[in-house]
């Protein structure tokens, strides 16, 4: 691994398209240059699942995501400072962002309390008693060595009320402010070497007015980027969209703004129409565990019995390894054998096919084309996926009648 | 994928060591050339378990085994003859050989009846009843387009007495003629142009004479390629080489030599001593799906909690990729948190180790002195996991008293 570079974070805007709010930049990190808008694989507990890192090079990733409660739980976050850090621990020379855990403690576990201290929750993994605080998510970062470091926030629920979702704004300011105070300028510095930094994020829910109070409480306190947080929770995708495109243009222009959690092609398009430059999402890691891999043309679930004799690739258009050697039958055959195989070709195509996707939209943007080119993927992604569904209503899903 | 070669199958020796029976020397197959000797990896269902073709190609795998049984089982053999063959379906471009299912019916059924004309018994996958015979082994070969058929053959149990020894010799005979008639020069021709060949099987148990006489019987047929049946199968090591040693020169000199089923380093350079060409074994690629993984120092089982904090590679002298990234304590954290890149990186190592294994012996050949290199390499194995079973003695596996 070439070692990390000893120089500020930054962001810098290259790029506009007049016609919408999206611009390309490059987030300066010390582990090399990202180009923005970027889509981070998540690698939860170290590893981005069934890929090798070779293999997630080559898709064009630079940055990664993983996760301080998995990675909390197991191996431990002290293991992995005494190893040298995440990135060494896990071979991956590129740039890390960890999550704060303030997401995982909201969706994984049904016995959650949360005091103004901090959260009581219980481990997934064997039902043991965890406390979680902006204080502990900034020590398990720090020990953690991200590049990018989220702030502890506190996620409501889609269908949370007015009160509810002012006390999670409230909260999550007064918890940044913790998660400031913990990180400190001795925070920033890892021990070998590197400056990292702390994330902001925006709370609010589908309230605009509590996204604007959220907004203009965070950006007091003049982080180096902010995250659009509590979406991608179970709302309509009207909603998430409209949200979006409200609560983007809130955040300093000159920071990158990450909306975290998110996902479908169309949900990123319309994202960075509004301004927005980062994204995660498991979608294409899980989604091709299961077997469904994504095209041009909608999701496609290539472990349909439907496609045992086709020898077409998964996407004619697709670049990646797995659609240069391999067509549809094969793949589902593997998934059918329960081969390995299976979900490692699917994943690697899933990534690449994002990492395509945001390739696209930079091109677009340098084009100033972004609201042409938004419209023809989105319109052909959704007459594929109509398709798709119009066909597993007449024939089920395994599509014999076809 | 490059087109097949239309040429006939061949075998040259290319160098001897005169200080044993060992040779180094050149497959010519329809899908290239194979330098032997040869560690062919096991692609079971049409994969090599947890490897990708590209990383199999770089571990210098030139031809890889399919398994008849499996792949008449699911998806077919009819479904990949109508989709080009086993190369085109998996999409390898190197040699394929098949096995006969003679050790399948041997070794995964409880519930065998074996008659003169074939092998009743029972799906490991669903329990139906299946009849392999010489003729629907050839047929399912020929449909899966290998460019080395097996002869179906009859396996006996290391423990048979001699009568049943004997008849197992017979019937493999008398097979084997089945095979050829069914094979037949229409056989021989695949319909995408290539020269497909049959290899003969001794088999004889632990008998040396029984192996001989096995071996003068289908010697007369005057076939491409023998191999060495019937070890491997529970018999003590001293056994298998020993029989090894006595077999190998039993089948002519001028044709590749295949001892079935092994095995481990020791193992192969033993028999590669005694004259024998071409091995396949499960052993890397089950191993490795178990956390095991193998070094010039013997076994390693990287699982282990002995190798939490561990940052040396599996192995301080391999170059795989596995070995140039990442440290035990990662791969050990993988196998832990149960992540699919644990056997994916585990089963990687462990095949580029039999190839390392494979390209040492061939240099050793080449500098006349196999003799001590083989010396030297199982001395440091030995050696290696005599420490390791002292430690286990003492510690228990996991070794937390170290």
């Amino acid at each position: 691994m070439s070692p990390p570079l000893d120089r500020p974070f930054g962001f810098t805007v290259t790029q506009r398209d007049p016609g919408c709010a999206a611009r390309c930049g490059v987030l300066h990190t010390p582990h090399g240059d990202v180009p923005t808008p970027v889509f981070m694989p998540v690698g939860t507990v170290g590893t981005v699942k069934a890929m090798t890192f070779e293999q997630l090079t080559a898709t064009g990733a630079r940055i990664i995501l993983g996760n301080t409660y998995h990675l909390h739980l197991r191996p431990g976050s002290e293991l992995i400072a005494s190893l040298g850090g995440l990135h060494r621990f896990q071979g991956w020379d590129g740039a890390v962002l960890t999550d704060s855990a303030g997401f995982q403690v909201f969706s994984l576990s049904d016995l959650v309390k949360i005091t103004e201290d901090g959260v009581h929750f219980r481990s997934h993994l064997d039902g043991a008693r965890l406390f979680f605080t902006p204080e502990l998510s900034m020590e398990i970062q720090c020990n953690l060595g991200a590049d990018i470091v989220m702030a502890f926030d506190q996620c409501v629920a889609a269908d949370a009320g007015p009160d509810e979702i002012a006390r999670g704004v409230d909260r999550t300011g007064r918890w940044l402010r913790r998660c400031v105070d913990a990180f400190g300028p001795g925070g920033r510095r890892h021990e070998n070497g590197y400056e990292r930094v702390l994330f902001g994020i925006m709370q609010g829910g589908t309230s605009i007015g509590e996204r604007r109070r959220s907004a203009e409480d965070i950006v007091q306190l003049d982080l180096p980027g902010y995250a659009i947080g509590g979406l991608s929770v179970g709302e309509p995708k009207d909603v998430l969209h409209a949200m979006t495109a409200e609560a983007a243009p809130l955040l300093p222009p000159d920071r990158p703004r990450y909306l975290m959690g998110v996902g479908y092609p169309d949900d990123i398009l319309a994202a960075v129409l509004a301004g927005v430059d980062m994204f995660d999402c498991v979608l294409p890691t899980r989604m091709a565990r299961t077997g469904s891999v994504l095209t041009w043309d909608g999701r496609l679930v290539v472990k349909n019995s439907v496609y045992a004799r086709d020898e077409r690739p998964i996407d004619a258009d697709c670049p990646c390894p797995t659609c240069r050697r391999h067509s549809r039958a094969y793949i589902r055959h593997l998934f059918q054998a329960r081969e390995l195989l299976g979900p490692m070709l699917a994943t690697q195509h899933n990534l690449w096919f994002y990492q395509e996707l945001m390739r696209g939209i930079a091109d677009a943007i340098g084009q100033n084309r972004l609201v042409a080119y938004a419209r023809q993927v989105t319109d052909r992604w959704n007459d594929g996926e109509r398709r798709r569904l119009d066909r597993i209503a007449h024939n089920g899903p395994g599509g014999r009648g076809r």
